[in-house]
């Protein structure tokens, strides 16, 4: 998608040693660039999230290991690279899956030939990931429209944290209906939830709706159940980082209440994903890891000040400690249903394997 | 309660020309107080927020109509004085409440005994306010030790923005059954909701439990879904700034969200009231004005840097424009019942007529 009128994409090779993404901690205040040359970059880009985005972590991983296999084609080395990359985080399953095609892709291949095969098939992810959000913003696209049509006036839709183009490798999942429906001149605007603790509503999701035009309003986390009670929400679409076999939704912490408080006011919610987030191997959210992240991302928080440079202050009582869960889980009974690649289905096992059979258990 | 083993109030009378006031403001990073002598000092720390707390606001619009009594005892002083603070935060009735018993004290009395009459009121405004709160904590006393009892392990409790002893006279609302369970010596722990846009959780809430030595860990708004998805929530006690007679609850945004989690996961979820709370004029929630605060509040944040001073950093995407409403309405349907003075009792019309019989409507 644009900013300033110029498309970016959030991760590209740079020759085949090297590759870009922006980085993200430093947005929404400054647009910087990082360029990234071993695997031990990748996960650093990933763990600090500087990159981040279910999506897009899995395509800079894929990255990350082909440099590793670049500087190293050894099975030894793939193996222990690949682990280093999945456990930089724990929650997100594109990760495990982008990793895996890399090394299935390396199977049985001589080693002279790995590096460019490797190269290849992160430069497919990325590409592929690209695709895939378009699609899934053409069958969001037909929801819009249809609520659109049922209002005719202003549609109102409720995002949570960032499931825009900066989280996968152009278009977003949840904010590329958002895009189409607004590049074809359907009126809407976006209530964008702060998202704390890192603020990626406030910082990315703003930033990038503000770049390509998209009206919007940032609020607190608290605040979007009673624009709902209120009767100001038609619509809540959001991300996700795995949906489990059942249809059960690990998203950024906070999307489990929004859900809740959608289904008590009747607001459609929908939640967008590529069938790469799919973990066919586990039955339901219950076990799903949660990634328990540091106490600071609660207790300070970065901003510019009036002179322009940025700072970080300690917004807590001195001394508390902080707990920061990473991700909660809403239960499929609460999800209206998953906007794919391949089309909307059920939020339930047989949903899914209406659009995606075959996959086993 | 006790700050550093000093016993403070958060209101206090200074001869009787002038009252004293914890600056709100500064906390946590801060004890600063304030000597307010004018009823506009009182209407600017009650706007200003330097005092808040709808059982603290009600006292210290109190003091401040007496202040204004003491300079003009005319009628046309006492109500225009009378407007000029009940605007100053349209949810909160307590504020509504305390200021028509100032006036209905000084109705049809000389002139020259209304400033002392009128200081009375407010002091016996403030001692009540005290005395309340501190039977609300007996009352609610009683539901902690039944759930530690049966639990028979460290009891978490989960509280949303502040209703502490900050926020009434002394004692606090939800949280003075937390500080007598605590002082007799019941294992437990607080889970405190950071509280967005203004933090109060985070700020007010962790420093006076950490005060006062009680263990707590600050989360995100988003990350109480969480918490009681896992079991580790066994009861939820929030306050109110006004009850309606149905037994809805306006309180600071973001309660409806955890009372929604509390009902979808069985956790208990109590609201503690003085009985000047309810709102005996209103038949639901739906009629409750709901405060619309600054945007800065959100696009703003304000802690200490590394070099120990304050400063105020800008978080949000530049331009981005952001909305912030004060408080939500939880139903009475997903309330376990009210914590008052006169008891506990259920979240319903019959309930609250139960307690406090004789009202009209």
């Amino acid at each position: 998608m644009k900013i300033a009128g110029k498309h970016y994409r959030s991760v590209w090779p740079i020759g085949e040693d090297a590759f870009g993404i922006i980085d993200q901690t430093k947005l929404p205040h400054e647009l910087a660039t990082l360029t990234l040359k071993t695997a031990d970059d990748a996960a650093h880009a990933i763990k600090s999230m500087q990159t981040r985005g279910a999506p897009l972590i899995g395509a800079v991983a894929a990255y990350g290991l082909a440099l590793a296999v670049r500087a190293d084609p050894s099975d030894e080395s793939l193996a222990r690279t690949h682990d280093m990359l999945a456990d930089t985080r724990p929650t997100a399953i594109n990760l495990r899956w982008a990793l895996q095609r890399v090394v299935d892709r390396l199977r049985n291949r001589e080693r002279s030939e790995r590096a460019s095969l490797a190269w290849k098939e992160a430069a497919a992810i990325a590409d592929e990931d690209a695709a895939m959000c378009e699609s899934i913003g053409r069958h969001g696209l037909g929801i819009i429209r249809e609520l659109a049509a049922r209002k005719k006036s202003k549609l109102n839709i409720l995002t949570h944290c960032n499931a825009g183009w900066l989280a996968t490798v152009d278009w977003g999942t949840a904010l590329a209906p958002v895009y189409m429906a607004h590049d074809e001149g359907i009126a809407l605007h976006v209530w964008v939830d702060e998202t704390r603790p890192r603020n990626q509503g406030a910082s990315l999701t703003a930033f990038e709706l503000g770049a390509h035009g998209v009206a919007h309003t940032i609020i607190a986390d608290n605040a979007g159940g009673h624009y709902m009670q209120a009767g100001e929400v038609d619509l809540c679409i959001v991300g996700t980082d795995r949906v489990t076999a059942n249809g059960d939704v690990a998203n950024k912490i906070g999307t489990y209440l929004k859900a809740l408080a959608a289904k008590d006011t009747g607001v459609p919610f929908y939640v967008a994903l590529p069938s790469s987030t799919i973990d066919w191997t586990l039955a339901s959210g219950r076990d799903i890891p949660i990634e328990q992240r540091s106490a600071d991302e609660v207790l300070k928080m970065t901003g510019r000040t009036s002179a322009g440079t940025l700072a970080t202050v300690e917004i807590a009582a001195p001394g508390s400690p902080a707990a920061n869960p990473g991700f909660d889980v809403t239960p499929a009974r609460l999800v209206t249903g998953f906007i794919t690649e391949r089309g909307v289905c059920a939020a339930t096992e047989e949903g899914l394997r209406s659009l995606f059979p075959g996959h086993q258990k």
